[in-house]
């Protein structure tokens, strides 16, 4: 739940929602279903208590995988809320899920005054800028099999329910390639 | 100087330095001086007020020039500085420089009671993460020709302080293309 990730990021417990900066509210996505479209101005970030998120990006006239999102994970398009212009990128639900979710507006009026939205928000964007610069630097320096071995060690209950060619996508490979990688590490 | 940026970012007048939820120093470094090397733990952010710093990274056998910084910007080898884990990148100072500095404990001691210094820190880091995915993206989708006429357009009065081969190593061009490039966009 938000408020036990919340306090957990500021070393607090978090007894009543009345104790958050901002209200939060609970949305449940269908699988398959949208839930920021490219080209759509993101106004909002979600904690996801149960399910799978895929993040898309388009890339020529393929699309490409760039990100999973697993339960007690935030997620949003973030350069398209920090900028409020439209998003790159577009998330949709692998499977059912239940999330919550603060809106921007509601977050910027906490921002104004209060120590813990924004001691908040600046722990968790600067986790997101260390994910960003690792995963740029794992493209470059690592094979597709370190990659897909990182993610079956840090991940390894989910692997079964994500589709072979949401992770072969992911990953930059064909699906052919990621059954044998597959093989390899069972072996 | 940091503070009127500081007061800038956060719509504030800042009138004296006692008014800053941290300590903050001057200090200069000489043409050529590294500032930060490969493998050291960054603990300070920097503010440029006088000069220009480049920013390296090792690529294989060759040294790739990944940013510059000018005057009235902030600096640092920011994933270091965020994790306290050996840096990546080096920084050099290009020019003579004068900067005032930070360092990391005065800063975390700031950041457990002051809403002034997270709100600050929120907007820098998130700034800083928006820049991180323009460069990722201007890298996969714009030519070293657009990159070029971009810098120049944004920091016109920096270019013909920064030698030719920086430029190149910056735009991953070699320096016979860069000098068809500005043939090009003088004409």
């Amino acid at each position: 739940m938000f408020r036990d990730f919340y306090g957990s990021i500021l070393n607090e417990i978090i007894n009543s929602p009345d104790n958050l900066p901002y209200p939060v509210r609970k949305i449940n996505f269908k699988k398959g279903e949208c839930i920021t479209k490219y080209g759509q101005i993101e106004d909002a970030v979600y904690f996801l208590n149960v399910g799978i998120v895929e993040m898309t990006i388009k890339s020529y006239v393929t699309e490409k995988v760039i990100d999973f999102f697993f339960e007690n994970e935030m997620f949003t398009s973030l350069t398209s809320f920090l900028t409020q212009q439209s998003s790159d990128v577009q998330m949709k639900a692998l499977t059912d899920c239940e999330a919550e979710v603060i809106f921007y507006q509601d977050l910027q009026i906490a921002y104004t005054s209060s120590l813990n939205a924004n001691k908040f928000g600046r722990i968790l964007i600067e986790q997101a800028y260390v994910k960003k610069a690792k995963r740029e630097k794992d493209f470059l320096s690592k094979t597709a099999e370190e990659r897909y071995a990182e993610m079956f060690r840090t991940h390894p209950q989910y692997i079964s329910q994500i589709p072979v060619n949401k992770i072969a996508k992911y990953l930059g490979i064909h699906p052919e390639s990621l059954s044998r990688i597959r093989k390899k590490l069972n072996s």
